[in-house]
């Protein structure tokens, strides 16, 4: 990797080898605009294509990622090239300096228009882990599990930035002890720890995306917290699936890491046993699983390791498995992982995994105890993943706090 | 209800009581735009607009409803009587004539961009059926079928207009005896004959609309084809909810009949009981049962007709659960009503229901019998609502083919 010409430190996550992509403002700039991080700087990427004549300067001069998205592959490796040539050849930094804002001065948002958000549940960890807590009397898994990977629609109207507060939900809920359901505020609020991708060039109605299809049209990838309501969900979801549970709030982090930069975070995912059927076959020599390490903190706390290398089921296969009936994909949809947990218990994505369904309180050390989210907790997730040369390819945060149900 | 000087029949189910609003265009004409259905003809609305210099000119002028939808309930009750002006007052005639054209000369396109959507399952017909079909060891009705409106989220993306064909769905299947999964086509392609409510006023995240807010935030109704491949849908469904089984299309009707349109269609729901809680009670003065009339044809040969008014839980109530939890509804945002079925066979809305699992094949007028669709069935199904003083109020169709898989 060649040196740039910007003071970027050695174990920076934000180095040459990242540069993701989101949109930002800064007080008293204009409107929020495309931007990719580098160092402790943010580039105004519109600004700077424009300055140049680039080809590419009217895809990425929206309000969004949107117009990078829909621009496809070419263009992606095109951009991504050119960026690392600004940044690191000595004859540009005159032109590309007045386009760097110091990322302590920016405000982060919605990277894209969500189109359709589909959220899986591919974790064999976390999967095993529900179906004891929420079917004790059932095996864990259902006996589709390891023939597909299970997912459903969420609610892409109410997929926020990261920083957006979250309002408690109310609902109904019905212990099973209880002669009917009551309403109220939920009271098992929890987070879900998960990893975000986000689809940019679209499929035609009717075509399937091959697993080998992938990289031509996931754009990158990103962390989401799909805070869910437990109560509501045990009670709601037989036999449709969650509904409320889920869909009042989904937080996903403002930093796209696009696909080229994982390229040394590919592993081989777990050995699928049974093997899959042919269309959710991946290639050996070309892994989509992906060395993510994920950290989870409550008010600052550090409650969760989720490795994302663990994930039983990949995105590749996610995405085959989403059109393999002939569903297209558009420009800013997303789905995500499901959530991520690992073996052992410090290494599990939720809260209902990590306290046992509220059975075994989390201590924090501040000397509390969290069953699940109180009001005014702050969660944030972040990540990173190895990048060429021993580089650390990181992935920001996405954080959100819990207000009080308005009742 | 004042004449037209436009000949319109008065058995018309498009006459001057009705007005529903669509997307249309015509050969050599400009491209898509609103239009509203009136007799045999369609009223360029945005260019009647614009040469009266009516203050919705630009609301009504966009390639879809979208503007209209997000004007808010007082320019929908502006723009409903200014057309029925336009349309009676002699004087006008002149200025409103040369923006009508014959309806066989124009194609209709999709009405308004979807946001999210939600199907319910909302006809205890229809659910206790499919209980008893797909559970046949359990309770048809689960446990909080009579507490909630029951609803997931549906795929946006794959919303098509009616007269899109539709592409027979590959997937995994399972049978209770098959010692594995098998891929291919679907052997279970089924209908669902189901109405649509599109939101037009949108709501704030963390804020819930009552049940007596629907109308301030629900635009119109429209008739939907759910089409379902029971098959797949029967594999994957536990315990997330449907997802490939459906997602491959949704059918939706051109005419967004506005609720202004239905005031004599308004009927008290089937009595609930349990009582619901609190946030789901309807006012008895201001029903939301709607007393549609459903026809189902394949191949032109009716197969059913489904009562709406049977409907358990209405779209008032819908809406009213959907963002209880604080969810937001958008512009555009869509929720269809589940598969409407009455109480006898006849009225069943699916060919699951029709058939009792494929058991008890259709016999056709032509001698050929379905179980479940072949490939260049057609299906249409269109609906009609009473009007005020004796009128009938046209849904018009939604039609769509079956091609062959793509394999």
């Amino acid at each position: 990797m060649p040196q740039s010409w910007l003071d970027i430190a050695p174990d920076s996550p934000f180095g040459l080898h990242n540069l993701p992509y989101g949109v930002f403002s800064e007080p008293g700039g204009p409107g929020p605009r495309a931007g990719v991080a580098v160092g402790t700087h943010v580039l105004d990427l519109g600004a700077a294509a424009r300055a140049a004549g680039s080809p590419f300067a009217d895809a990425v001069s929206g309000p969004s990622l949107d117009g990078l998205l829909a621009a496809g592959r070419p263009v992606w490796e095109q951009v991504r090239a050119t960026v690392l040539r600004w940044l690191t050849d000595p004859a540009r930094e005159a032109d590309v300096r007045p386009h760097l804002i110091g990322r302590d001065r920016v405000r982060m948002h919605m990277p894209f228009t969500v189109g359709d958000y589909v959220d899986f549940y591919s974790s064999e960890h976390h999967a095993t882990n529900v179906g004891r807590i929420f079917r004790p009397d059932s095996e864990p898994l259902t006996p589709n599990w390891k023939h597909l990977p299970i997912g459903y629609h969420g609610r892409a109207g109410t997929v926020v930035p990261s920083g957006a507060p979250v309002v408690r939900p109310c609902g109904q809920r019905k212990g099973p002890d209880d002669p009917a359901p009551v309403f109220g505020p939920s009271r098992r609020l929890d987070i879900e720890a998960e990893v975000g991708f986000v689809v940019g060039a679209p499929s035609r109605r009717g075509a399937r995306v091959p697993v080998g299809g992938f990289a031509d049209h996931v754009f990158g990838v990103f962390l989401v917290n799909d805070w869910s309501a437990r109560d509501l969900q045990a009670w709601e979801y037989v036999p449709l699936g969650p509904f409320l549970g889920k869909s009042f709030a989904t937080s996903v982090s403002p930093w796209v890491v696009p696909l080229q930069a994982l390229e040394a975070a590919r592993v081989e995912p777990p050995e699928r046993d049974p093997e899959p059927l042919e269309y959710l076959r991946d290639a050996k020599d070309e892994p989509w699983g992906l060395d993510l390490a994920l950290e989870v903190r409550i008010n600052g706390h550090v409650v969760s390791r989720p490795p994302f290398a663990e994930m039983y089921w990949t995105a590749a296969q996610q995405l085959a498995h989403m059109t393999v009936n002939g569903a297209s994909v558009r420009t800013g949809d997303m789905f995500a992982s499901g959530t991520v947990s690992g073996p052992v218990r410090g290494q599990r994505g939720c809260l209902l995994e990590l306290t046992w369904g509220g059975k075994e309180p989390l201590k924090l050390p501040d000397g509390s105890e969290r069953a699940f989210l109180e009001d005014g907790d702050t969660v944030a997730i972040s990540a990173t993943a190895p990048g060429p040369d021993g580089t650390v390819i990181g992935f920001g945060e996405v954080t959100g706090s819990v207000l009080p149900a308005e009742e």
